[in-house]
């Protein structure tokens, strides 16, 4: 397969395989190209892509408007805070004018559910997701499955457990999908109330102890804890959540393996996991972080080649 | 004319009728240009550009900031939300400061009618003004008239109307002083209490019947509804401003003439225009976006072969 | 010498006098490159730089973005308001996840004193203080003593008087380690409680008498009234502070020597100095604001060179 199946990144679930496979291979490229002293390369000098920011994110938006630069493409970049979006103006009405302004390619972070698919059916611009509500936020589902795979040789067959929020959390349900996918075993492991009825539909296991999880899993994705959710009290509170699902260094030793530690970022640190957890060898973030860059720059690469111009 | 009569875009009334028809020519090369896959020209790399915005204003900010990296110039954006102006610095002192860091031009949006006449009468760079309060907003006029001359071949001759709040329309004013001067007839339509007493000393007759003024029309520039403004109550609700003001369909298609319909964005869809009309055949709105920022390269790029290096 | 003898800029007391000489002998070449109709050179096409900014300063961060520019880096900026350091992110692991994207050089404005230093030892990036708190604005004052340099030949012998609130400020505490290091005489003058009982330790002398102060020097740096800290009354009010310490045209005349008067910017006209001083021609002010960006784009470039790649 030498391109891409779809012509946005709208979720894991619209992807093929093969699809997830070019992309890694892609980004094998581009994690060479970042980690030369000229990080940039010129593939996309003509291309003009739009970061539409609903919600804010610092560390998503940063990571593509660098890889959007590194492949020399043009930037612009929109925050809900700051747009004609106040004024009442329709989503689609906001698009369609950045579009007008020839603009190639909009990666959009929104609040609700399906805002991308939604868009993606009225405009004429290649969408990536950045994060939909509760939906999907393919590139992280992606970048750390490349993560795993760097680690680990591959993902088929590896033991993956995700920890924490399963019901609100995008990560995780893109994670799940990605992981699947690709051949991976995956448990959720987390308070019940967080965790979905439908989640074993998806061929996905659950364990509430934390511990026996962890004793099963080759890799554990640690979850953020979203304080504000905690507190209008799905899970009685944040310091209960971390006596329970908390991972820290003695549980971490204590296991009979070496697992890989992931955390999606940014870390609540001593929430989800203690200091020593998310500085230690085991751990891979800051992997996850980088790896983000080069995900992102084949996705953006693979995508640009299929627009029609 | 080889070059443009004014060292600055202050104003629509401080051009010559040739300045626009050089402005007008310049875009169409633009307009060529950002239609090709390489939507780029190396003609200003030698011009730093800051856009100084002391209003929100994210489409004109936008198109501005395109049409400036595709000439190539670097730029710099600078909002009042994040400046020194809270402290409490005066605008040319603002301004100077910016200039002394060798910026070239400065593209200005300010809520005081005449700042930006005011500013280049004391610093020394190209001011562009992108909306000064009640007062102008050249590049829209101008991106409207090439739209009216792109869609009907040319601008004289043509009958003009302009439906709304004429009163504290910057971009009615400017489109009344761009229309005249290339030789179109201009009838404005609205509450007699948003109709300002001086507008026939402009030449420009009035209407307070909507669908008389369509019939006479060839164009129908329809102006957003300011709630701000309704609220302090020119005229009684937002409600039975759209019974009396706004076009919809079935007006739209009882007329005996197919008029273009034009709208400066962002649009209030069911307002001042309803869906079917924005969304029609007969709407030259996404047309008028694109050639917005042709326009501004034009007018960026004549400004700048006119500066003293 | 021919490179800095150190890999981060944290504040001038870390630097040698050989360092600020060096960065001088650069900046003259780069205030050259941004007074050529090509304000830019290729020279760090290879470095991106993070500006991150977790207090507001549109004239530092515009400043240092222009240095970069010109400098052909690449640039990202993060600023705290929109930044996970709200959703109660450490410092670090904020730096750490920029610089995992391959930011090779960080420039920081923080609210606490020492907050470059700390980030210095954990993270591997070069750091460049724009700000810490109370403590050090090493770039501002390297481009203050510049523009002495300039204007009278040389540092070393001058007379240089620092007028006001010294105690709270990083710009009169960076100032002084500079001067003293390229061997001028320094005094500060202004109310006693905003002067600090270390202050002679420095080989700084102290005159509340300003006239007298005035009579002395050859150089006064006249620093910004924080209207902000004055309200917490370290001192009266503004009126009694511009009453003592203010500079207006009548004093300025009155001394036997034409003394040079510099100002960090953004000025309060009528407090700290009068309009007809801070335009008259003894001021340098605007030579400041644009030898900031010559001095900014030197010290880039020189810690650039120390990067291990």
């Amino acid at each position: 397969m030498s391109e891409l199946s779809v012509n946005h990144l709208l979720g894991i679930k619209y992807l093929k395989k093969e699809d997830i496979d070019l992309i890694f291979k892609t980004a094998d490229h581009f994690k060479e190209v970042i980690n030369r002293p000229i990080k940039k390369v010129p593939s996309l000098r003509d291309i003009t892509i739009a970061n539409l920011f609903f919600e804010n994110s610092t560390r998503t938006r940063l990571s593509f408007e660098l890889a959007e630069k590194r492949l020399s493409a043009d930037v612009i970049n929109f925050s809900a805070a700051s747009s004609s979006v106040k004024k009442g103006e329709t989503l689609i009405d906001t698009v369609n004018n950045i579009l007008a302004m020839k603009v190639d390619m909009v990666v959009m972070r929104h609040p609700n559910p399906g805002a991308g698919i939604f868009l993606s059916k009225h405009v004429d611009a290649s969408i990536i997701n950045a994060g939909d509500g509760t939906h999907e936020h393919p590139t992280q589902a992606l970048l750390d499955s490349y993560s795993i795979r760097e680690k680990l040789g591959e993902v088929k067959g590896k033991k993956v457990l995700i920890v924490g929020d399963i019901k609100h959390s995008r990560v995780a349900l893109s994670n799940i999908f990605a992981l699947k996918m690709q051949g991976a075993e995956v448990k959720v492991c987390g308070p019940k109330t967080l965790i979905p009825k439908y989640i074993e539909s998806l061929g996905v296991s659950v364990e509430t102890n934390l511990v026996k999880a962890l004793e099963w899993c080759d890799v554990a994705n640690m979850l953020r804890v979203q304080n504000e959710r905690m507190e209008i009290s799905y899970f009685p509170t944040t310091r209960e959540y971390t006596q329970q699902f908390g991972l820290n260094k003695q549980i971490l030793d204590s296991l009979n393996k070496q697992i890989v530690v992931m955390h999606p970022g940014p870390i609540n640190r001593g929430v989800e996991i203690t200091s020593d957890v998310a500085d230690s060898k085991q751990a891979i973030i800051l992997d996850q972080v980088q790896n983000g860059v080069a995900v992102r720059m084949a996705v953006i690469y693979l995508l640009a080649s299929k627009i029609n111009r």
